[in-house]
């Protein structure tokens, strides 16, 4: 089974020395409001003050397809996973896009795309399966999977650390994903179906109602198992799930800093959490989802979100749309003149 | 006295147009959120779908001191006003780097800091007067100055959009000016003092009873001219504001976007929209400030701010960390695939 060594936090003297910095610099002290909080974060994640700009930021877009949209959870299509991996190859996507304009670059894993051959060589390099099973009445994935899927993950976040990445954005994309992520939040907070199931990609009340059915059919198959979280992603996870989880975990162990996105990621990360526990100083959450159950996994891991616009699309778009945030926050804590350099009267 | 022409409306047609595509773009329809509504505003300020990327977002900081500081209502001495206006044409200030890292450049024009001299001849183009009176006591201006401020503030905007600005964010400096912005809002939304006051740079308690008294104090001066928009930035407003109200509502007269930045700005937006009625469709609001005041004004202009990073700096930074996400707007409905493009099942 998958282990991760224990998490070391990010470094507490540099989050001091950062935090004197920004008293230093020409502004009213704490007036950069969140800005200053993020900027210490990054410090201590770097172990540097002034913290670098972010020169690799890297999104990772995890396809899996899940085959519980056999249960009408869903908007859109299951083949539809398939044609956005395309999409996504060809710059066509609005993370590609979006990712562009921050300043990052995107790589897209088939980790369960339901077809038999994966878009390219290199993005099915990882592939655990195809599809993951109807968690409304089976388990997701055998327990060989649900280890194989962490650790894929795992390898993603070494060789993109070892590529020379500084910040790491998880994204998802697969149809009926967010059945999956809802019931992991559910079984790992406690809070009823009805409370946190939300459209998703837009589906009307009757598919709101067979997904509600579906994420309570699937909490009940894994209520034995919601205190282990290898045997939770295996019983209402999947195959692209856990290998966010296993790729967040390993960011942290890497010492590197990961935005996190909307729903589905941040199911992943919950689970992380209980995989690598404290993996989650090494973490940020780039925006607040319309989503019900993100801002309950938000609040469960103590993250608030730096963005709050409405969106719901995954791919790990809104934590692109964060990003800029984070590098104001960084530039700000390392370009700013000081009262003493401005010569100014503080 | 200053008058605008009539405001006309961004271009409703395309609107339709850049709503109609962002249906057709790979992603659920509406799952970008407030992006789909910002890149359609963006698009019809344009008049062009797609719009176009921001090639020359402009920063304008107006700086100015005000008598009032004499009543003890900021935690900062006045020369600081002065020392940072020294501060931005160095490049040191948090403008200069937010700015920069959102690709926008910056202006600082002295419009009333108490100085004999300005800090260059260029920075001193458009100077009114030294300071703005205490208008705790007696008014900011004469006549004469409110329609000479205002002025300015129009020629300003008129000199950015011709030398090819396609967004402008106004940005302030002065120390003391969260108090007469504070009692413009207060003028115009019927607001209790008590209930507006913040703490702008960071005043203790006794210094904020000293700032509610003299918001209180001015708000009785302008009792008469609350429905006359030259008469109330002659009464409690100050050359400064006023010319951030010219230059907002030139900005509309000419059909370029506004980012708004936070209470100082916002303020004398609220006293823009009075001048040119209708100017509001051509802002947007960057940001929500922590000050009380900010938000009514807000509410009163019937915007909702992009971020809410409890920022309280001014200079146009809230609308400068903003920038990025109308960037990300612009640039997904421009450069997105549609479902046709990438043979996608919608």
């Amino acid at each position: 089974m998958t282990e991760f060594p224990p998490i070391t936090a990010p470094d507490e003297n540099i989050a001091a020395q950062a935090r004197a910095r920004q008293e230093r610099l020409t502004k009213p002290p704490g007036s950069l409001g969140r800005l200053e909080d993020l900027s210490v974060w990054v410090a201590a994640c770097q172990g540097v003050c002034p913290p670098n700009q972010f020169e690799r930021a890297r999104v990772v877009v995890f396809a899996g397809d899940h085959g519980v949209t056999a249960a009408g959870v869903s908007a859109f299509p299951a083949e539809v996973t398939a044609q956005m991996v395309a999409n996504f190859d060809a710059g066509g996507a609005a993370i590609n896009v979006l990712a562009d304009t921050a300043g990052a670059s995107v790589r897209v894993v088939d980790i369960a795309v339901d077809a038999d051959q994966p878009h390219s060589p290199a993005i099915g390099a990882h592939k655990v399966r195809r599809s993951s099973g109807n968690i409304a009445v089976e388990d997701a994935l055998s327990a060989e999977e649900a280890n194989a899927a962490v650790e894929a993950g795992c390898r993603i976040a070494d060789e993109e650390v070892d590529a020379g990445a500084d910040l790491l954005i998880a994204g998802d994309m697969g149809i009926g994903n967010t059945t999956p992520a809802t019931t992991l939040i559910a079984a790992l907070t406690g809070a009823e179906p009805v409370a946190v199931v939300g459209r998703g990609t837009g589906i009307d009340d009757l598919g709101w109602s067979r997904k509600v059915a579906a994420v309570r059919d699937a909490l009940y198959r894994a209520r034995r198992v919601t205190a282990d979280p290898i045997g939770l992603l295996r019983a209402c996870g999947g195959a692209d799930l856990a290998a966010m989880a296993g790729f967040c975990a390993q960011a942290a162990v890497r010492r590197t800093p990961v935005l996190l996105d909307g729903l589905v990621v941040t199911a992943a990360a919950l689970v992380a959490e209980q995989l690598a526990p404290g993996a989650r100083q090494w973490w940020r959450a780039g925006h607040r989802s319309t989503e019900p159950a993100h801002t309950m996994a938000l609040e469960k891991l103590n993250l608030e979100p730096i963005l709050d616009l409405s969106m719901r699309l995954g791919e790990g778009t809104g934590a692109a749309v964060a990003l800029p945030v984070v590098r104001a926050a960084v530039a700000a804590l390392s370009s700013m003149a000081t009262f003493d350099e401005a010569s100014i009267s503080s």
